[in-house]
């Protein structure tokens, strides 16, 4: 018998929910809805739903995530084109992203013991888990027959050998306060690692890929023979490439240059979370942001072809940044890639941006058809090759899918979890 | 008439002092004497003068910068067999290493006016300025007569694009403060491109090599045309490679999680010097000694052959973070590189660390000849090469000489310093 899997994605100002029905190996997508702006009311709706689709439409009394899952929760119960949720029992599984997993390798049934463990990792990424937490107390609430599971982004990254995770600092500390190379993006990665290992016919066993996830946060994973070797991001999404309000890797003497008061607490930290100002500084207020005043990475590529200064100088480091991970992990892979991969928001849409980064890599084999890198993002496809047909090493496109990566977790562990076969 | 000059080299616990006759392009060196221990008394010297040879000889009466001077200045002065220096007034020239010499592209005298602005940048290096400046003030003393003449490490990278400097942080912030990567090394890897372009018989103007400075402070660089291109350091030394005692490049969050103290004035300060308790920590307590408990990398690399489980972690985590920067630095110079080079206390030495690290680079042709690697240091030469001769890529060992470099600065730039024809 098929059930209902919800999907959640808590962002920091938005929410995410998509809906499945949970056939094996592939899990049915039946709507997906997302409310956006929960920290600058009005709130946004997107709701699609076969041939519904809503968008912008204000949202009103939704104000956190606990009030933005009821709203949605309650669409999905009355919409008469969605009989398969009529009633909140019909919903077996809720699972939600949670950003840093610590040492879980793998996604946990949410009970009270995983649920303090969680609460004791947001003290290494009190901005990247607090939004998933929260929405786990309310989920509870709302639904209490479901079974939360916590999916990690970064339990994909738990294969990446020692010297690379393991920091040149103090042992005894990095032990206690658990200071290492964790690497995130791992729901992303593992929809690519599967999706590029039936669209090249070869065994994820055997299949070697650098892959980039380009979004509002950036990152690159070497994937060696299917599993993570190394990834850029590091102990938190902090580190690594820039992204939208983040800096990425910087000396890390940098930020007691920037401000005298780098060790303050944030007057933005919620209740009991530890939360410095250097933290805001270079995760919120940094990145393309505070170079070109936008976020958005398409616009600063248009501007940057005409001639911008500041959007052109952004491109050019996010090129000159990608350019440092993605020639590493050749040579950890030893050269012996099967394809460079992009996805992301950027990835999947940014053609200059992938042009860019590719015409340095032709030194390695690596080669881009003009045609169908231009015309990648218009594609339906999960995967679209746009490799020159003479080079040694393929590019593709990926249409990463997070939320599905979540619903065929629930469905492929399902017993773990207490589905029923 | 040639003219004596002292290359000067102000350590943190240690002052290393060359003696040259300023003849062109090549000064002749005379003697070098150095005093370490400087911060754990008694304090010791090395003298080298033709055949007199001195090492580890105990010195009395040293305490600091200042005195470990007038001390080596008195050994020269009364040394019989070093006429050339029979009073202070045959000095003409002392030249000064300065780690960070901010926007500074060259060397400069130092004045009233230079000195003012060098004071200044030792709020971007307090931990690797402070020891410089000290002894420029006690040179002024012992020696009126000569010109003092600051060579800045961070020089040489003058020539990096501000795609690779610039950092995705707020623009406003960066320019008051002047953040952004700098770079250091800067006169060993200005020795080492003439030196690579002397050995292999091809102008500087076309020379493309990728250079590793690696000792207590360890580097590397991406040398374009005969200019630098990239480097790992960054705003200060701390960014890159890890060292002796510093961590390298970590997740900028970081040290918020090693210590809640991370922003607080560090105690050894010296008066004036704003030195947060997170520099001091990464700078001064990570790195090889941490992981370790020894700055000696030699043994470090005997250790870990033999199965020592932390000292194979940290060659192995050394040999990691170079592949980033070599690999990158392959991509930015289209793979059209002359040679890998090899230089510093662990580069002319480290055979085990160059077998390690060209094994990950045969799949971009580079290969050693095993023997020739081996027996490397024990060549007289400046450069020699330890190339498989079936590579593509050669790899060679550079003995790099700061003090050397500095001499030849003040030869062929005598006549902007006043010296005489």
């Amino acid at each position: 018998m098929s059930e209902i899997i919800l999907s959640i994605n808590a962002g920091s100002s938005s929410l995410k929910v998509s809906v499945y029905k949970s056939t094996s190996p592939n899990p049915i997508q039946l709507a997906e809805a997302q409310i956006d702006g929960l920290t600058a009311p009005p709130a946004k709706l997107k709701y699609n739903r076969g041939d519904v689709r809503i968008k912008g439409e204000d949202v009103t009394d939704v104000h956190d995530q606990g009030s933005a899952f009821k709203d949605l929760l309650d669409r999905f119960l009355n919409d008469d084109g969605l009989p398969e949720v009529k009633d909140k029992e019909s919903i077996k599984f809720a699972s939600h992203r949670v950003v840093h997993g610590g040492d879980f390798s793998e996604a946990q049934i949410i009970n009270k013991d995983t649920y303090g463990k969680l609460e004791e990792l947001s003290d290494l990424a009190p901005l990247h888990n607090a939004a998933a937490l929260s929405l786990v107390r309310a989920i509870h609430d709302h639904l209490p027959h479901a079974t939360n599971i916590a999916f990690f982004d970064s339990a994909f990254h738990a294969t990446i050998p020692k010297q690379i995770t393991a920091q040149a600092i103090d042992p005894k500390i990095a032990n206690r306060n658990k200071l290492r190379k964790y690497g995130f993006h791992g729901l992303s990665y593992g929809f690519i690692v599967s999706a590029i290992s039936e669209y090249l016919d070869k065994p994820l066993s055997s299949l070697n890929i650098i892959a980039l996830h380009l979004g509002s946060g950036a990152s690159v994973c070497a994937v060696k023979n299917g599993l993570s070797y190394d990834t850029s991001m590091g102990l938190t999404p902090l580190a690594g490439l820039p992204g939208a309000t983040r800096s990425g890797s910087v000396d890390p003497s940098l930020i007691f240059h920037y401000t005298h008061h780098a060790g303050r607490l944030s007057h933005n930290a919620a209740k009991g979370m530890r939360l410095t100002e250097a933290e805001e500084i270079l995760n919120k207020e940094s990145g393309w942001k505070a170079l070109t005043g936008t976020t958005d990475f398409g616009q600063i590529s248009t501007k940057a072809a005409q001639g911008d200064e500041m959007c052109k100088l952004a491109f050019d480091i996010f090129v000159d940044r990608i350019l440092n991970f993605v020639a590493g992990y050749y040579v950890k892979l030893g050269g012996k890639v099967d394809a460079m991969v992009f996805a992301g928001g950027i990835g999947e849409k940014g053609a200059e941006l992938r042009d860019a980064v590719i015409a340095h890599f032709e030194c390695l084999g690596f080669g881009l058809d003009g045609e169908k890198n231009v015309h990648a993002a218009e594609k339906e496809d999960v995967v679209v090759d746009i490799s020159d047909k003479e080079a040694r090493h393929k590019v593709l496109v990926c249409r990463t899918d997070e939320q599905l990566q979540m619903a065929r977790g629930v469905v492929r562990d399902g017993p773990r979890f207490g589905k029923q076969q």
